[in-house]
């Protein structure tokens, strides 16, 4: 049947095949849903898998949720829509449903991993906000139609994004924005800054120089162990890479000579106290926000948009970015805010890698994982076994379910889990065994990815070179 | 005569042969004091440049004032001073005269070029601080003895000068700390960094990155023209500089963790109006001061001790270099603060590179030098012809006579104008023609050699690399 089956497909336009995939995924999530025989489910999930065989072997891509193929994204620009169903991809977000886009029903169907179920909702809403409403009532986004437009237009755009190297252990948390930005960069096919501050860790903490850029490059082994491609993407860290561009200084010292101290101490609360290594530091932050911080890259090219996927705690150092440029006679970066990841204790603070119980590191053994969450990971659930039988688990606070929602693959068991905590079915230690049984795979196999990423690898990454783009 | 005395010279070590020089010239001297007859001074003179001579042939080095031959430079080290002699070299200023070491006298004679006069006055008053008074009581220098430790324990050091690149055209002022620090880097044959911070001159000024650069190699001709050797000296952009070398922004942020905002605040008086690169520049200046911002001259070593010339308004950023030095476990800067040249209009104001009517520029023209020295050299003369022949007039507020101290090569010229400037004899309009026909060739002389200086020749001195020592 498969064979006879993609002789038919053959016949069909990669656009076509696409669409098809999407359809008999939500035919596998509606029987799922409507808990149809098992037979018949198994069937259609052979079905599925043979007609994404099939878009394999015809684009040479992987079928990829939400990612029509390359050439054909702008097709379905809102003009095709049909009744009651809800088109998404990157780039336009439409429904007819009254209460909006049904996103974990559109992300739970098509999207490679739900790891990134949180991120994407981001992205959708994002454009969704920049399509359809006013732009200065979306918290989610800066300019977003501009990448968009950029995108459209064909003109070119770059991805910048960054970490703090404070500590040689990431934790899980520190994995989103990473995740984020990299489905970002498959979806638009644009090259990729990750700016790896060990100058700023050095000025705010107890920390030497050559430590604060020895995390730099350990944290870099994090980043490259996410996937990210070699030939798109560079990754640098200030104490190294400002000794090697002359073009990144000078928009550091065009930035710099544009604001004020009254404006850091606005923006950043610093006093009168604070050393001028800190107050300067945002400049150093804003300039990789332009693309003639990038010679190599971008072929001396200025005026090279720039798009921002970064943590919300970020926002202050690019609207004042945003102020700056254009009176340096850049663009303005635009920005997409991804999610905060809760630590362990709840989902009020963020997760710090400096309380090594605070998270799950991506160092951690699977005695370690096993021992934070049972001890750490705050609980929705009741006083007593009693109680918790009698009136159930609150998911909405229980740290345990949360980090489900970002790493459980499979959409029914977090739903059957959800039901079954909240009826008081479930009791917290057994959704902890869950989460502990979920997580120890997954940094085991970070582990070991990140093995494979060599000091060479590192250095490839890390040196200023031309990307696989043309400029 | 010529010959049997080069004969007998032959015999003399290379210090018998520096004193002889050195006594011979103080006879030359005396005799013209002393309205010597004609022939008398000749001969005296004729033996002098025989004396000269044979030094050369024996060490190979031109005889230079106060500068003993090289491995011998320590044997006077306050221990062979005789009655009533003045005792002087770089390392040493020691005088049995109750009114001090005779400046005028020795430099008088020893001294390769009058230009030199009041920079070497300045020199030989710091080392006779640093070795006989309280280091404190002197506002010349900064540690200079540890200078002169090192050089005699044969310590490496170097030397580190600047300026600021706020117009194309330097005046003749710009020269005199460079003509200093030539000076010293033949005294002590060390390497030499030249920054130019055309970073600081964007921050300040109403000007471009471009323009700021521009400048910097523009003033990089004129300081070259002074005749800097090229294999011992390396002169660089902070724009440029700071794109290509790691080790110069490590130790600007070092430096910019260890200075406050109030720091800076009270030392420069900047404000919370002042953006943030006027702030943090002052880091940008202290970082030179450490040898690891120049691996490539020395070898990657660090603790390097820096020896800096400059004039006394750029004291308060060495203060803070200095200040913050052992708390990031470098060396203290030592200083040597050179005069300031004193402005057309008056020796209260210091020239400006922004106000074309301060100064003589290096780019005038003879009629422009002939005309501003005309129309502002502010004069000490009376103000009718009659009140001068019967008053005199006052040579230290003339101007016109002030430039002459610095650029006149004859010192009994330079005596007798005083005196009949003094007596009313000469009248301003003469003094000042004496000093337009002294200005004149000198400045045209300058921009003969600046003209030889070619971009490719500026392109070396910028070009980071080894320099003629070993390290």
């Amino acid at each position: 049947m498969a064979d006879s089956l993609n002789c038919d497909l053959k016949s069909l336009s990669p656009l076509q095949l696409f669409e098809r995939v999407t359809e008999q995924g939500e035919k596998v999530r509606a029987l799922k849903a409507g808990k149809a025989p098992k037979d018949e489910i198994d069937a259609a999930v052979r079905m599925l898998l043979s007609l994404k065989l099939s878009y394999k072997t015809t684009t040479g891509q992987d079928y990829q949720a939400g990612l029509p193929p390359k050439d054909l994204v702008l097709i379905n620009n809102g003009t095709t829509k049909e009744e009651d169903e809800d088109l998404v991809d990157p780039w336009n977000v439409q429904t007819s449903n009254a209460k909006g886009v049904d996103y974990d029903k559109l992300i739970g169907i098509t999207l490679p991993s739900l790891l990134l179920r949180n991120l994407c909702k981001v992205i959708l809403m994002t454009t969704e906000t920049a399509r359809h409403h006013n732009k200065s009532r979306s918290k989610h986004h800066r300019d977003m139609d501009q990448i968009l437009d950029a995108y459209e237009n064909k003109k070119p755009f770059y991805l910048y994004t960054g970490r703090g190297p404070s500590s040689q252990a990431m934790h899980v948390g520190h994995l989103i924005p990473f995740l984020f930005t990299k489905w970002l960069q498959e979806v638009f096919d644009v090259p990729l800054v990750i700016q790896l501050t060990d100058d700023e860790k050095y000025l705010w903490k107890d920390m030497t120089v050559e430590k604060a850029y020895e995390y730099a490059r350990e944290n870099a082994k994090d980043i490259i162990a996410c996937g990210f491609d070699i030939n798109k993407t560079f990754i640098f860290s200030d104490l190294d890479y400002l000794g090697t561009s002359a073009g990144f200084y000078k928009n550091i010292v065009k930035v710099q000579k544009h604001v004020t101290f009254n404006q850091v101490k606005g923006i950043f609360g610093f006093t009168d106290s604070d050393c001028i290594g800190k107050i300067s530091f945002p400049a150093i932050q804003a300039a990789p926000s332009f693309s003639s911080s990038f010679p190599q890259i971008f072929n001396g090219k200025e005026n090279i948009q720039c798009l921002i996927p970064c943590a919300i705690d970020q926002d202050p150092y690019f609207r004042m970015t945003r102020d700056v440029a254009p009176r340096i006679g850049q663009p303005k970066p635009a920005l997409l805010h991804s999610v905060f990841f809760p630590a362990l204790q709840g989902a009020q603070t963020k997760m710090s890698a400096s309380d090594p119980n605070s998270s799950i590191f991506l160092t951690d053994t699977p005695k370690q994982i096993k021992t934070k969450i049972n001890k750490h990971a705050f609980s929705g659930g009741r006083d007593t076994i009693e109680e918790h039988r009698k009136y159930g688990g609150n998911c909405d606070v229980d740290v345990s379910f949360m980090y489900l929602t970002f790493f459980l693959e499979d959409d029914d068991r977090l739903e059957q889990l959800k039901q079954a905590y909240t009826s008081g079915e479930l009791l917290t230690g057994e959704l902890k065994k869950v989460l502990i049984e979920t997580m120890q795979p997954l940094v085991a196999a970070h582990q070991e990815r990140r093995k494979q990423v060599t000091d060479e690898i590192v250095k490839q990454f890390m040196t200023p070179r031309k990307l696989a783009f043309e400029f």
